[in-house]
Order: structure tokens, then sequence, then C-alpha cells
């Protein structure tokens, strides 16, 4: 921190104060926006010391609970630790961490599962009541008072318009040099003042490189040196390699078809292991000049970026492993006009996915025959983290693809299931499904045909008998043909079938044993 | 007919024919685009000779179907004569045809349930094949062969530009002028050539008064002289009345909350009784120059335009009582400044919608606890109509609103339940349930504070202790307490609550005849 100056604002200078200074500002029951966007940019001393706060004052017999707002998913210094001492009443509109989902499964605190395209408007509409404070990470603040945001930009416009107080915490192990490469848009309004968002290209710069802050809202700023979650990069997996495999070949089919240019359309991936094993085959895949126009940045998209072979990426967060992160960050210069980082009602913006026809990535828990998609709950109760921005790319891309590994939990659970126990992405947004199986193109097949492609394309082999049968059965004995169900067999006949199949290895295991006691 | 000519184009007069020559002209087998929305501007014409030459040609042996896509529902002239001869392979995008819909649900045709939206983009992509005829009723053509359509736009541009044939029906019971009404954009492209759509208010015009057909294309102009389905208006039933009046309750304090601006927003509302009713009681509530993006004008708003309540009026349809319509085909020129027919591309296109902060309204056949709503099957697997525009509005609106009496089959069923037995719309996108019981805001409202609000304000007092059994058992039995289901009660909770009530019913009542006997 020594010797680096980066409050240029003399007048802002005098709020530096301690992390625990700033979380005692902080008063109960009241809404906390933060910066925060899958696992980068978040704040990484205040919660911290607010979780302390909160243990302290729950131990002398109080309560003291925050409602959490963010741009997404976080890490275990912000979700984590509030999480553990149960000091947050709400969370929204995208949580991963453990602790925090036990908790809301638990019914120990309440979750909203909202699109990331829809937080912002929803905050401006005043439909989630007052936001009173913003906690913002940013790598400095400028002459001017205006703020540089760091690896992430998420919802810091909206928090810092629409917060009472705002507490600033200057990261200096984010690199200075991100300046420049944000590009917030200060063109948004409310019906009826709304006007076109003019990007027509992922590469349009359409806005600001600094967010703007009144100096006036700033209760305090807090130094930090710390780095983002920065997961390590796992390479991907043999499922993964296969699925990356089946939609590489099948954009090489809709380019040769013409229904595809050949440096392809915008790419948005969620992230994870299959993600990244996509970008990985593109590196060698005959496809130029790729571009994104995604959420977050990973490392599979950086390396795209490095070889040359994508153009340019727009996203809202940098989500790196800590040696790719630290190679951005050492040639931050060179990556400047590559990339573009955007408030996440921009990068999720339906009418720019619409426009720039985006080829939207995403994975699943699980997908029922007709295609109909669970994104969210486990068993249909239970969350897991959260629609994400999914829905704002699957509804509005020109290409929704929908992946998976055809099974879970070693094989024991289909991700293809007759019925999905919830449905985050109805049968009329999902075009591909695709597994480490095969590939599944939907668009223009009815429901029953759906079934049958999805069943024989994208099913594990070990299920695929249990899947036709109940496909047969239920055209042989639901009232409507459209769609046929047997309502009551829907969610559990996979797993009758499994204990069925289970009961029947162990009489034949024990057939086994008894044929071997008679030789 | 006689005296008049409509068409102006010499070189064209020499394709007029019959209905009977012009239906000889589609082949077997081939995918027939026809113009027609919601009862509106469909061809009336050539798709009955069709049906009697295929009646011919099945009573002969041999096979004879084809694929209809058109804008939305047509009329017994269009999707019954075809149904009832069995001559559709496939159906798209929405129906609403008793003998077509029976054919679906027996499983003897294909029916591709699409957002109105992504019609134009699926066929342009190639996604649903080859479209090798179209066939499109218009007022008029015009001396440089361009045409006038008539009550309904829909997909007229996109089928003209997109089929190999064109057949023309020029329908002299429509009013030549129409003539002005329409907007057809032209500046519509496949990604990564997209540009904004420059609509800033619903009365922008943006394009062209008639439809650009190639005069090569067009095999065939028949003429006609039938009125549009034009259903007779029914007055709205005191449920229709009631949902109609939380929904104006819910605007006024919306507006006194700073929350809508008192001219509120461009309204979107699906066609029927609850929709024309929110019509009629905007006749005399507090909300002036009103305007309305929507897909159908229907007699509620064709009133509301009359009356100089509503300011101004984009559809895609007219769909009007027959008085209605002889009213506005009497004053037409009264309506031209107040009223514009777009493409259904333009009227459901999710950037225009989400621009102009729409208030979509929509009815819906389950909704479940949780906000989770089935638009479009019978106890998930029987058709009703399709999804249509629904998706479009609800998802990209600035409000979404969807509206339905508690109960249907008098009482006999609830339309609130505990889990949707199909999910069109999910409960990201569900903002707002009203029924004749009450209005239940869901912004903001976690999953269970959701289903305390939905069970509370909406459902009918004979199935609310039913819903509430359920809700409680859930919190007690689920795993998972963010949604909690027990998912094989789910779809069967409410039935057998409804036989034991029965039961009891019966009992009581034999009770009630023992005492009796007793006296």
């Amino acid at each position: 921190m020594a010797g680096q100056n980066r409050i240029r604002n003399a007048q802002l200078r005098s709020k530096i104060m301690t992390a625990d200074q700033a979380a005692a500002l902080i008063p109960k029951g009241c809404n906390v926006g933060m910066s925060g966007f899958t696992g980068a940019g978040y704040p990484k001393a205040v919660p911290i010391a607010l979780a302390e706060r909160m243990n302290a004052i729950h131990a002398a017999g109080e309560d003291f609970k925050i409602s959490v707002w963010t741009g997404a998913s976080t890490a275990p210094e912000l979700d984590g630790v509030l999480a553990k001492v149960d000091g947050m009443e709400l969370r929204l509109p995208y949580q991963s961490d453990p602790t925090c989902r036990k908790r809301i499964n638990a019914g120990e605190m309440d979750y909203l599962d909202i699109h990331l395209s829809h937080v912002g408007q929803f905050v401006w509409g005043g439909y989630l009541g007052k936001l009173d404070v913003a906690i913002i990470e940013v790598v400095g603040i400028r002459e001017d008072g205006s703020l540089i945001s760091s690896s992430s930009v998420g919802n810091n416009k909206t928090w810092l318009d629409c917060a009472d107080k705002v507490i600033i915490e200057v990261n200096h192990w984010q690199n200075e040099a991100l300046e420049g490469v944000h590009d917030v848009y200060y063109g948004t309004q409310l019906p009826p003042k709304r006007k076109p968002i003019p990007i027509l290209s992922a590469s349009d710069r359409i806005g600001e490189t600094g967010l703007r802050c009144d100096p006036n809202k700033i209760i305090a700023i807090v130094e930090t040196d710390a780095p983002d979650r920065n997961s390590p990069f796992s390479p991907p997996d043999e499922n993964s390699r296969l699925i990356a495999g089946h939609i590489i070949e099948f954009f090489g089919h809709e380019v040769k078809r013409g229904r595809l240019p050949k440096e392809l359309l915008p790419l948005q991936s969620g992230v994870g292991n299959v993600a990244n094993a996509v970008m990985e085959q593109l590196q060698n895949a005959p496809f130029d000049n790729l571009t994104a126009y995604t959420e977050v940045l990973q490392d599979g998209m950086f390396n795209l970026l490095r070889s040359g072979k994508m153009a340019f990426a727009s996203a809202t967060a940098l989500s790196l492993s800590p040696e790719a992160a630290e190679e951005f960050n050492r040639d931050v210069a060179k990556y400047r006009d590559k990339l573009v980082l955007r408030p996440q009602e921009i990068s999720n913006h339906p009418e720019v996915i619409r426009r720039l026809g985006v080829i939207a990535m995403n994975g699943l828990i699980e997908a029922d025959i007709y295609g109909n998609v669970n994104s969210t709950h486990i068993r249909g109760t239970s969350i897991m983290n959260g629609i994400g921005g999914s829905g704002d790319f699957a509804r509005n891309s020109w290409l929704s693809i929908f992946m998976t590994p055809s099974s879970a939990k070693n094989g024991a659970i289909s991700c293809i299931v007759p019925m999905a126990t919830h449905v985050d992405h109805t049968e009329h947004d999902v075009q591909v499904i695709v597994t480490e199986q095969g590939l599944a193109d939907l668009r223009g097949l009815s429901p029953k045909k759906r079934a049958r492609v999805i069943i024989e394309n994208c099913a594990h082999p070990y299920f695929k008998p249990a899947l036709n049968e109940y496909f047969e059965r239920a055209q042989k004995y639901s009232h409507g043909q459209h769609t046929p169900h047997i309502l009551d067999e829907g969610f559990t006949f996979l797993s009758e079938w499994q204990a069925d199949m289970t009961a029947r290895d162990a009489w034949k295991a024990d057939s086994m044993v008894q044929a071997d006691a008679w030789k």
C-alpha cells in the first residue's frame, strides 16, 4: 500500500478509516448493496468486520441482520462470513456460498432469485425497498471523485446512484491499470424515457470509464490489499471435453449450412468446467475473430484473447485463476483494447443480446425429455445458486444452448429426467441440449419429437431404457398426447426404476454367489 | 365486388383465378405460411378449397397434408376446415380451433408452440425448413405491386419475403381505407447486422404502409368478400369485473407511490373477457392519454380510442365484434392517426417491449403457490392454445401481470394449485397475479412469502384451506425449505382433498337424513 496514492481526491482522503470503523456505520436491518460478481471485485474487509460486529451483538443477545444485494456470487469473505454469523435477512440476486445455501434451504434466510438484468430496474422502480448503504470495491478514486471499478462492475452504478450512504474499499491488490477497461453507461432511464442502448457490436464503448459518485454520500473509505477469490483452474474433465466437442462440431455444421457466420456470433458462456472446455477447444477450431458478449471472463476465454483467436470480449466481471489473474495484472495494457467490463444491466440487457444475436451457453441441473430446464433447484425444493443471467441470455439469444453431463453424483442420478421438478427455462426457450453423450437440436421439433432426440442423443446409456419406458408408458396412458406425461410418476419413475435395478442387480449377484457355491 | 378495382397492377390482374384453381397449385407436403392473427386477416377461400381437394384425395386413398404457419389463431374457415379433413401435418405458432386442438391432443398432428416474436427469426434462420407457399389476405394491390394487409399484419412480411410462391386473397369485405394504418418495418436483419429498432413510443411509425412482394412469385390472386371471424362481444361477467377492479386499484396505488406515470405505461393485454373488462373500467378510471403496445385491438381498447381516453394503440391485429368492426370500417379515417398495425416481430419485439416499459396483462390456466404460471397445458399434457405472445411481453415488460378467475369449471377446479403441471412463465417472470378474490404483488418476495400472499389474496375461499394445508405440510416435510414441496403430492393434493370433502359432505348429508329420520 505504501507509496501508492490511489485516492487522488484530497477531500475524500479525510474519510479513510479502518474496516471496523466503517462497519460500525452500518445500521441494523438496512439494505446494503455490495459490489462483486462471480468472486470478483467484492469488498473484502468491511463485510468481515461487520460479521464480527454482528457476532458480538448476537452474543449479547441482540438481533442484527441486514439484507445483502450484490452483482452476483461473491466469496467466503462476504457471503461466507455473513452467513456464518446468521447476519443476512435476505440475499439477492445470486449466490453460490455453501453456508449461505444451507441457511436458505433450512428456511433461515430469504433469497430472491431474480434475472440479473432485472435487478437494476427493480431497484430503480422501488420494488425492493430503499437501498441504504453501498459498499463498493474500487482500484482508485480520481481527482474529480469518480471511482474506478475493480475486477467487476456488476450493479455498482445502480448501488452508487441509489444508496443513501456509500462505503468505498480501495483494493491495492487490484491493478490500477484496470482504469480504462470499464464502460459505464449513463444513458439508462425509467420508461417512458428510455432510448435505444447504442451497442451494435460487442466492442462498442458507449459510456464512461469511471463511476460517478456524489462525494457527500461517501461515509467511509477503507484501504485493502487482498486478492479476489480466484479459484484455481481445473483442466476440463473427460465429460466436459466431450460436451465441448459436440458443440464445436455443431457450430461447424451450422457454419457449413450458412446458418452461422464463420466467425460465429458473440458467445455467452456460464462459468465452470464445461464452459472452460468449450473455450479451450475453440482455440483449435476453424473459427477466427471470435467475440464474446457475456457476463464473466474465465481462463478459457482469456486464453482465446491472448492467442488472438478471440478479437474482443465484453463482460461484467473477470473470474480468473490465480495464474491467469497474475498474468492479466502484469499485461493489462495489452488487453485494454480487447476487453470491456460493463454494468450487468448492459451486459445482460435483452435488447443488446437480441440485437447482437448472442450464442448463449449455460449449464443446468436437470432437463426433462420435453426440453424444460431446471437450473436452480435440487429436487424442486432446495436452491443451488440461482438463475443468474441464464434467463437473460437464453430467452433473447440467437441460439440457446444448455449443457450438462448426462448424469451426476458419480452416475447415480440422471440429469435427463421425465419431468423437471422446477422449471427456469421453458420448452419455448431451450433450443439445444448437449451432454457428453451427444447433442439434441430441438429447433422446429414438437414435444414428442424433442423427447425422442433428447433421450436418444443426450441420456446416459444406463438411464436410457428407463426414460424410453416412461415415454412409452406416457404415450399409452397420458390423457393428452401433445406432451404425454403420467403426472403421478413423473418425479418418481427414475428413482423407482433405479431401486428395481439395484434389487435385480443384488439378486443377480446373489444368484451368482449361489451358482458359484454349486460348482 | 363489382365496380371496385382493388388490383391496381395490370400485370397482376392476369393472375386472378378461382379459389379451387389456386388451391390446385399447392403441392402435397409443403410448408404454407398464411396470414391471420386472432381471427383477423386470414385467407377465407383458398384454405376451404384446399380442404375440399384434400378430402377428395384422401377419399381416393391418397395422403395429402401440409404444414400450416400463421401469425396466430385463425378461424373455422382455415384451421377448422383443414383440421377436419386431417390436412395438417404440423401447425405453428398458435391456434385456438377446437378440431385442431383435438387432433393435437390425440397425437394426430404436430404442434410447435413458439414465442410469437421468435417465429420470424426461426424462419429466416432456416430452422423450420423452407417456406414453399404464402397465402395472404390483403385489401388491395397497388400499381407498384405492393400489397395492403387487411385487418392483421402478423407474419405477412416474413412469409412474402421467404416463400417461393405467393397466393393472394383480395378481400372486398375488408375496408380499402385500411391503407395507411399498417407500418411494415423493412429494417430487420439477421445478426450480426442488426440495428436498433427505432421505436421510442407506441405511436412511432418506422416503416412502409405496404408489403413488398416480388410479382413473379405471385402464382394466383383470388377475390373474396367475407367478414373476419369477428366473435360477438360478450359483456364482462362478474369475475372479470372484479379482476379488472383490482388491477385498476393497483394502478392507482402505483401512480400514487410514483411508481407509474399518471398516463400509466403502454398497455399490452391478451384477448378475452377479462382483458375487455380491464379496458372497460379504464374508461372511467382517472388515467388519461393512455397508450397500448399490444398484439390485438379488441372492443374494449377500441372504445378507449373512440372516447379519447386512449391516445394511441399499436397492435398487429384488429379482433373486433361484428358491431365494432362495422363501426371501425365506417369510420376508419377517424382512427388512422390513433392506430398502427405492425408485423408481429415488431409488435412483440423484446427490445421495444423493454424500452417502452410495457404493462403486460395476460391470462393463465393455473398458477402455483410460488408464482409459476401454466398458460398452455391442461393437466400438463393437453395443449389449450399455445403461449402466443405472453412470453414476449411478460419477460421483457416493466410490469408483468397474470390474471384469472380463481376457479374454473363452475368452481370445481382451483386455478391456484400447489404445483403447476406445466410451466410457461417461471417464478422469475411473474410479478403480479390477480383473481376476482384479490391481487398478489409478488415483487421483492421470496418463494414462501409469495405463497402466503397468493393463497391469501388470490385463492378461492373453498380451496384456501386445502392450499394452506399443502403449504404447511410442505414446510414440515420438504427437504429443501427455499421452495417447500412434497413432490408426490404436488399434482394430486387438491383433487384428493376435494374427494375427501365430497365424501364428508355426502356423509354430512347422510347424517342429516338420518337425524331427520329420528325426529
